[in-house]
């Protein structure tokens, strides 16, 4: 069978000109849009943030499809079941389809499911992945505090999966970068408090975005669930030369305090 | 004083079509583009990756800076002088300058250095970053190895300033990240040996690039030097469900299982 093609496109952290020429064009060729929402009755957050920049197209389908968000695989098996009948049911005729990511569709994204059970379903399907600005990123330029330079390490950590060993995590990489923060805010608060990082750690929601929210000072959270959207980073920053090897510096403000 | 903005913009992992629609609208409306090469002889990359995708305008400025790879403060410093001087004549001029860098200029990126200095030199100046496609995602794009989903962690490394706890983390994340590979390549493969992971691990060079070069098998590599666009990406996805709590599954396939 001839399938159409399967195109998983990551459309950035949420402003529509952080989309890539490549997602642009991507998006405008395909007869059918899928695009994931949380629930039946919500909007998709994916056609929101690609609504403004791609051209209107009659023809074209948008195919709404339904993901919870929940852990509980009683609960959301049956949706995936029918989103994938239903984006079967185009590529089986021969249509392409564009799943829509917000952010990367190989980071925490829905795509990836997408992705695994595509070659079991549709033997020989073409699978094309389109990358996208993930909100990893996103998140220090719109607080100017960047991820990680010279001998720096990164560590990315799911807060709702547990953050029980997040103060030895924090002694050991330069960068943590706490995502789905969920309900799990006051024990990385507690964490933080602990490995003294408190005041190195700032709270971003829906970077980039229109709701976009920056706290530089977690203690005003106190007990508040971060949403879905809603990331921790914590920058040490103090750690230079310490990791391994050589390294003679890390910064230019190194460079310069040599220099003076 | 009333300086030009500073920009630094991300123009993603090489392919010229994954540049965002900001980072092109930002290229074509400043009067000066800096762009980054490693030799005073060599070409830009960051050219390469833009000059097919932004109108060329004859009044714009292309100042090539150059700054060497190299760990090196003796050897960088009067580079890095050099530039910055550079762009601070043109700030105070009242020009914007356009710093261009591959992949995404929060992340291992000349820029944070420039970012840094930018507030001592020329006080005041507004900075404002355009995050990019970082090669970190390009390469799960190309490989088709998701980056990490569900409970899954990730820790980035620049293997260049050492691997000598690798075994250590590759037990603890489920994707380890290891960048800047250089002539490190021996010591990551043995690592790999030791924790039996090396068939986990994929090899990738200039992703989305016309050089892009994929290696699943990396005993092929033996002692070659990863350059500088060289990533080692090992993905242990045998783990769902060991890090922390009540997590149900990680993986279509997963609920493929339980279904049948």
């Amino acid at each position: 069978m001839s399938y159409g093609t399967l195109y998983g496109v990551g459309v950035g952290p949420g402003a529509p000109d952080l989309l890539t020429l490549r997602a642009v064009r991507t998006l405008e060729s395909v007869p059918v849009l899928a695009l994931p929402r949380s629930s039946d009755y919500g909007r998709s957050m994916a056609w929101q943030i690609i609504e403004p920049v791609i051209r209107a197209c009659p023809e074209q389908e948008r195919l709404l499809l339904t993901f919870p968000m929940s852990k509980d695989p009683e609960r959301i098996r049956p949706y995936f079941e029918t989103a994938f009948s239903k984006i079967g049911e185009r590529l089986e005729r021969g249509q392409s389809v564009a799943f829509v990511t917000e952010g990367d569709p190989s980071v925490f994204s829905t795509f990836i499911y997408l992705r695994r059970e595509a070659p079991k379903r549709w033997p020989g399907v073409t699978i094309e992945i389109v990358p996208g600005v993930t909100s990893i990123t996103a998140v220090p330029a719109v607080t100017g505090i960047p991820l990680a330079d010279g001998q720096e390490r990164i560590a990315i950590l799911p807060a709702t999966y547990g953050v029980d060993d997040l103060a030895d995590v924090l002694l050991k990489f330069d960068t943590v970068v706490l995502m789905k923060i969920g309900s799990e805010m006051p024990k990385v608060i507690e964490a933080l408090k602990r490995t003294r990082l408190l005041d190195r750690a700032v709270f971003v929601s829906h970077a980039t975005m229109a709701e976009q929210r920056i706290v530089r000072d977690l203690s005003e959270l106190g007990a508040q669930r971060g949403d879905c959207f809603a990331m921790v980073i914590v920058s040490r920053k103090d750690r230079s030369g310490v990791l391994a090897g050589d390294v003679a510096f890390s910064s230019v403000a190194d460079l310069a305090e040599e220099r003076a």
